[in-house]
C-alpha cells in the first residue's frame, strides 16, 4: 500500500463475477463475519457497509438497463459512494457483477488517487454450474432469449486478470472462501486478528 | 433527538432554497468552518462530507431531468447516500434546492428511523432579490422560458414549515449565517464548543 495509507482504515473489497456465482452470499458471509468479528476476533477501525448490487440498483440506479453504458453508469455510482464511505474510515463491501474490466481499473484507480486501498474478489465457478444451479430461474430465461444483456449468455463477463482475490465458488465451501478473503485482508493489514 | 442516539455523531444537515439563494456558498462555509474547526475550536467524532448538488447530478444522477418525478429520485439519492455516511458517524451537509416538501419529510423520516440527526437549513431571499442578482443568468432565461422547470419561475418552491434553521441570506452577512448554523448545532448537541 502507500506509505501515507494509514493502518485500519477504510477500504473497499470489491466482489465481481456473474449471476449465481455467490457474490451475494459471499460478501454477506464476510460482512457478518467482520461485523460479529471486530469487536471480538478482528481490531479495524472501520465501520462496515454492504453495498449489494440489487440494493444499489434501487437506491440509486432505479431506471438504468443492463446495456453496457447504464452497466458502466452503475458500477461508476457504486464506486463513487464506496470512496465516499471509504475515504471516511468505513470497510466498504460491494458486491455487483460488475463485467467490464475498464470500469472495475477506473474505479480502482480513483479509489488509488485517495489512498483507499481496493481488494478485488473475483468469484468463479464454471458457466455449465452455474446453469445447472440456477437458482433464480434467469439462465434458463436468458438461453431462451427472454432476458436481454445477460452476463455470461448474451453480454460478455470480462474476468479480472489479476484479482487480489480468487475464489472458486464450485470447488470451496463458502466457509473456505470466507477464511481466504480474511486472510487475504489480515495479510494486507488492512485488519488485524486479536492476539 | 432520541434518547438512543450517541452524542457527537453522524447527524445530516439539509440545505434547501431557491437556486441563487446562498445554499452552496453558506454550505461550504460551514464545512470549511467544521472541517478546520473540528481539530480546533470545536469537537466531534464525525468527520465530514460535503454533497452539493451540482456534483450529486454528476456522480449520481446524471441524465434526470428536472420534472418532479426526476427531482425526487435525485432527492431520494442524496437522501440514501446522506444516511449511509451518517450512520458511520460522518457529518453530512447537502446543498440541492429539494423543493418538494413531501420529498424532504420523507428524507427526515427517514433518517430518524436510523436515529440519525436531520437539520434543516431554509436558505431564502426575496425573488426580486434572486432575480436581480442572478448569478448564473439562470433566472433571466427562465422568465424568458428558455429554461424548463425552474425553481421560482416555472416550478414550485415549497419553504419549509418548520425549519431548524431559518436563513434569510437577503438580510444578513455569510458570517453571521455561518454562526448562527454553528450555534444551533451547539444548542442541538451535534457539536461542542472546546473548552
Amino acid at each position: 500500500m502507500n506509505s501515507q495509507y494509514q493502518r485500519n482504515a477504510g477500504f473497499i473489497l470489491w466482489f465481481t463475477g456473474m449471476s449465481g456465482a455467490g457474490k451475494s452470499t459471499l460478501s454477506q458471509a464476510v460482512y457478518d463475519r467482520l461485523r460479529e468479528g471486530l469487536g471480538e476476533q478482528f481490531i479495524a477501525t472501520g465501520r462496515i457497509e454492504l453495498l449489494d448490487g440489487d440494493e444499489v440498483r434501487t437506491h440509486l440506479s432505479k431506471g438504468l438497463s443492463f446495456s453496457k453504458a447504464d452497466r458502466d453508469t452503475n458500477i461508476r455510482r457504486i464506486g463513487f459512494v464506496s470512496r465516499l464511505l471509504a475515504r471516511n474510515g468505513v470497510i466498504v463491501i460491494t458486491a455487483a457483477i460488475s463485467p467490464y474490466r475498464e470500469i472495475r481499473a477506473e474505479v480502482r484507480r480513483l479509489a488509488a488517487a485517495e489512498k483507499i486501498p481496493f481488494v478485488e474478489v473475483y468469484v468463479e465457478a464454471e458457466l455449465e454450474v452455474l446453469i445447472d444451479r440456477d437458482t433464480k430461474g434467469l439462465y434458463k430465461k436468458a438461453i431462451a432469449g427472454e432476458i436481454k444483456d445477460f452476463t455470461g449468455i448474451s453480454a460478455p463477463y470480462e474476468a479480472p486478470e489479476n484479482p487480489e482475490i480468487h475464489i472458486r465458488s464450485d470447488r470451496q465451501e463458502i466457509s473456505e472462501s470466507v477464511d481466504a478473503i480474511l486472510s487475504q485482508l489480515i495479510e494486507r493489514e488492512l485488519i488485524e486478528r486479536k492476539p
